[in-house]
């Protein structure tokens, strides 16, 4: 573990530390004291004899042992010199706090440039610049140099944070302590120099003292270790993830309607799914579910029974949970009987089991524990609100024993001000997370549930993308394509290229003339379709290149030179290649099919419904590629236009196996040919049995 | 205002009070005291000659006075009684907080008749039973038998609380206080033998000390006298709403699909946005937008500044303002250039406006309120995290002033513990709202620009819905289906029906064989289609009983044949009344406008595409009819597949004044023929100019 020293040094130098209380070293020189940290820290300043009481030196060359960190917090310009004496003492982890880099313009740029090109000559590990950089509280690092009365250190805990904005970390940080969550690690890697979120990510999954990695973050730079890192991090702990700025421009100049739907935001988020990570969509979400998961197993699935001393509140969370694809069973009948014996008539016993105000402490324990336990729940929601007497600090060890006894987590709701408050506190202290609203408490149960589902899921080897049987014959219609000066294949060629890859895609000829679609028409089963061929014709349907459901050689002969005409009527300076005679795929489910290349996470493939439903409504699902069949099957579930191939008005179900079976190999295309930048299948026509057919297929080279 | 005496009564006597601490009479007698109630009040008890040390009288017949109202806690049986003694004092005005009615079975339920009875025999208002009562802190009147150590009472201020729920209301008054939000008045009215939501929506939309009206619901029960309610009062001051049960029954027995896709709750939704009321998604948004309204003018449009000193946060906030279709538009070139020149290089001067951890309260004044005069902004959304020093209490007259400024709503969002929370009860002292997180002030400027929206809106008379130019024969048509037995008409008579009342259908005959079917469709205009009439053939194309696209008389003879015998072999005992011979109507963009009868609410109205776009993905828009065009107008623009009416892949965009024209019609038909269940025009064709047509229609009877 590389990153040790950052969390866990043997000794600190503070780089430009001084007594003035503006002085930014000068204050995390006396928070690492406050801190608790009790290993030497040593000022350094060449204007300084002392700092703090205790003397300060010129250079980390005159330190009298060598430090196994050190904080840098002199102005920008000096940094590289600095960093330099860094080298020459053999120290080999710095923050470097500063700003002036990167963030602040070209001359900035310059001086990050030479900051990690010493980093990296001389095998430094430096977190920063323009960083907040590190809180640990077990180990008494806090690097944070914002002041203690406004932003307070929250306690140990196993919460660790990973953080791209300073700002957003050290609100966590005080919010953690205000609520009593603690933290294991907290980092604000700045302007990535070198320490990345992927470095942290990869380190705190094997950090003992984090429980669950809770990741703010705008911007990912190398996707590919992103993913890779984050799967690792998901199999051992709950990783979170909030991403801002999700208006980002689409990944790709749109050459295909793939490319013009796909953003960036899009394309992170089937980063997280890829990775196991879950993610949160408010401040709020990213807090409670950090509690959660601080506090709580995961739920093992998504069936939820709801007990509550509110009628109102107890629908408000069954409709919340529902909202969010969770269920409330109802109860185990042997036990209804049991209760409704047992309960003063005016109880509802049922889910939500309603307990009115009438209730104690007590009846939530002869409720909660037993349901859990009978095997019918994964989980229970407790609305305990405390307008009620009886309803005291004893909740805590209620639930803390109901849990126990069920096995299940059980997450708490109480609504309310200054009583409700303190009450929560006192649950708390039994690890039992409680929230503000119903719908906040259904918000966890769904991430917990989410959090069973990665648990559960098999793990993923990316599935291997063994050669193409056709690949050398595919290559070849690159090179081909690539030799005629062209990035976007003609759909003959587009045809070839995915057919020799064996997807199923309709037998097809090439003719010069008429006599040739002809012959080539009577080769084929009828009915045909005639395409025309040209470079310069990228919509052939809007110049008349298209006829279609032509039955007899009669009609292709007329179809020909009618098509031919209207082309040269209406492009009359397009260079033609010939002209497509193709047999008509059978009609079938309009699908479509598509990838491209993202510049961080590389393939990502889009599955939808055809035409309208992918364009206009954006019902579309995202993986990244290459993906295993169980990830094709998901998207393919995901679109709200999934029930389309379910069967729809007595139509038979679709063989979605076989549409995951194209979803996964567009994947290994794209994974495969790097050369190429899009690919759609669109539509791609699937049946009630065997493969779908790409009636249509656009390829566009790098 | 007839309900004044509950909020403001002269004397209140408690009945059933004693001094017993678990008594509810007696803990309300004591709280009306605590409250700071300062009339008389009288307690009445047979059982005691003193209460609280005052003395106490047998009945409210041997009362010194008689009081303007009464709040009744005895034992449900004993309530019928007491409240016949009631009348007989002549006391017009009481609050039954007793259980044990109609909630608790049938016996209950028989008790609730007799205390409806009396009331009504005797014009007394009831509020109750089962209920909390009232809280309406500037009059002192407090019916909460809540325990005060628990439930907080909040102090005086503007918003008002309707809620079905008690816990509800009991909770919200604690948080309240809690937050500092000021209460005007709240009401639970529990089974609302007689004062119901609407009654207390009528009364306070004229309650001067009400500035806001925040409902929570389960259920309504007069849906027309709410939507006229609600509308009233939505005029004069903002109404929000929680729904909670949103996943109630459908609607109507599912004869057409709109009636299966109506639920209950997106009626009530429908209601609410007719009656100009907000719904709010969660608690947290109850509060949230009751905090804003109390304090806050609503925004004049979805403009918004964001002005931040943490980037991550500006960056979230925008994300979540957009989300929610909010603009950020950029600063006004003139003011950008002058902030650049007079702000250090590292502030981004922008939109979002990121004054950097190095900003002070002052820079936030010298920003937001010359931007908020510009006029390019219709509210600010600021985020002042006061991790930064400089950020200090004073950010409050800040803010304030800069509200006043540019006369524009200010919400502040300040994200942390300890410190945050004690600089916002500076901040909120200047009654400037601060939320905890950037997605719920994002929210609250949704809502105050809604309500901006709805003030801006013209007042909408139900549009007058005058009679049918061919009501008449309309009428006669509705008779002749009636005559005959059938509650579900066929479809040439659903096309007369709708063709007589100025619909666009398609020219038809009915035949009664082969012969008349061709010498009707040769009256008719080719291409013709062939549809099998009987009342015993719901679904006509499951049996063959449809032909399309019949060009000449040998077709149609042809598919006469055909079809008969189809029919004959697949619905053997079918009663044939012949075959309905009708022109094809040109091909158009595939709609689906339905509407059902609510028996609540009255006729819903569903708008949406053609097919599987409403079945499948449910992309549909509700509204109350009768409407007015621009509700229909409304409706349009609502549902995602919209951009397939502005004119898809080169079609031209279709007439979408005529489409509104249609679906307010097919309202107004719902309103004018009461016997009509449902009405579904599936598919209607549009078409980019004129009135679109009726392809195919179901007509329910009740």
């Amino acid at each position: 573990m590389t990153l040790d020293a950052f969390f866990n040094p043997s000794s600190i130098a503070v780089v430009g530390a001084s007594d003035d209380p503006d002085n930014l070293a000068g204050i995390i020189f006396q928070g690492l004291k406050a801190g608790g940290f009790e290993k030497p820290v040593y000022p350094v300043n060449p204007r300084h004899a002392t700092v703090g009481g205790v003397p300060c030196y010129p250079s980390v060359l005159d330190l009298p042992a060598k430090p196994e960190l050190s904080v840098i917090a002199t102005p920008a310009p000096t940094v590289p010199a600095v960093l330099r004496e860094h080298a020459a003492a053999g120290i080999r982890h710095a923050i470097i706090v500063s700003a002036g880099f990167s963030e602040s313009g070209e001359e900035g740029a310059r001086l990050e440039e030479d900051v990690r090109a010493i980093a990296r000559e001389n095998w430094m590990r430096v977190i920063g610049p323009n960083c907040l950089g590190v809180f640990s509280p077990s180990t008494g690092i806090d690097t944070l140099f914002v002041p203690r009365d406004r932003i307070q250190r929250a306690g140990r805990g196993s919460v660790s944070v990973v953080s791209q904005s300073g700002a957003f970390m050290s609100c966590l940080i005080d919010l953690a302590a205000y609520e009593g969550i603690g933290i294991a690690r907290a980092v604000n890697f700045g302007n990535r120099v070198d320490v990345s979120e992927i470095d942290l990510i990869d380190h705190l999954a094997d950090d003992p003292e984090t429980g669950v990695i809770a990741l703010y973050l705008e911007s990912v730079e190398e996707g590919g270790r992103f993913v890779e890192a984050a799967s690792r991090a998901s199999r051992k702990k709950p990783v979170i993830a909030f991403k801002a700025g999700k208006r980002g421009a689409a990944v790709a100049a749109a050459r295909s309607h793939t490319g013009a739907i796909v953003g960036r935001y899009e394309t992170c988020r089937a980063a997280f799914r890829k990775a196991g990570v879950i993610e949160v969509g408010t401040f709020d979400e990213f807090v409670d579910a950090a509690k959660a998961f601080a506090w709580s197993e995961p739920a093992g699935g998504r069936r939820v029974l709801v007990v509550t001393n509110g009628g109102g509140f107890g629908v408000a969370a069954a409709d919340a949970l529902l909202d969010r694809g969770l269920t409330l069973p109802p109860l185990p009948e042997e036990q209804e009987k049991r209760f409704k014996a047992a309960f003063p008539p005016f109880y509802t016993v049922a889910n939500p089991f309603d307990l009115t105000g009438s209730t104690c402490d007590e009846d939530y324990g002869r409720v909660i524990g037993p349901l859990l336990s009978s095997g019918a729940y994964d989980a229970a929601l407790v609305i305990a609100l405390t307008g009620v007497k009886r309803v005291t600090e004893k909740m805590a060890d209620v639930l803390a024993l109901a849990r126990a006894e069920g096995g299940k987590p059980v997450v708490a709701v109480s609504v309310g001000g200054a009583f409700t408050q303190y009450a929560k506190r006192f649950w708390e202290s039994r690890r039992v997370p409680v929230y503000p609203s119903p719908e906040r408490g259904a918000q966890v149960l769904a991430a917990l549930a989410a959090r069973g589902g990665i648990v559960a899921r098999p793990a993923r080897p990316l599935p291997s993308v063994s050669p193409f049987d056709g690949e050398e014959e595919a290559r070849a219609v690159v090179r081909d394509v690539r030799e005629a000066g062209r990035s976007a294949m003609l759909e003959d060629e587009a045809k070839d290229f995915v057919h020799v890859l064996g997807f199923s895609a309709p037998d097809h000829f090439v003719a010069g003339d008429v006599d040739e679609a002809v012959r080539a028409a009577n080769t084929l089963a009828y009915p045909v379709a005639l395409k025309v061929l040209s470079p310069d014709i990228p919509h052939k349907t809007d110049v008349g290149g298209v006829r279609t459901g032509l039955r007899t050689s009669e009609d292709v002969r007329r179809a020909y030179d009618e098509m031919m005409d209207a082309v040269a009527r209406q492009a009359p300076d397009a260079r033609i290649h010939g002209v497509l005679v193709e047999q008509m795929a059978d009609p079938g489910l309009e699908l479509i099919v598509g990838g491209i290349r993202d510049p961080q996470f590389g393939p990502v493939v889009m599955f939808g419904m055809g035409g309208v439903f992918a364009e206009v409504l954006r019902d579309v699902a995202f993986r990244l590629a290459p993906l295993a069949k169980e990830e094709a099957l998901e998207m393919i579930r995901e679109i709200r236009g999934a029930e389309l191939l379910k069967g729809f008005r007595g139509s038979p179900p679709i063989d979605a196996d076989a549409v995951a079976g194209t979803i996964c190999r567009l994947g290994g295309l794209l994974t495969v040919f790097e050369d190429v930048a899009e690919v759609e299948f669109n539509p791609l026509l699937a049946y009630p049995e065997g493969p779908p057919t790409v009636a249509d297929v656009r390829v566009a080279l790098k």
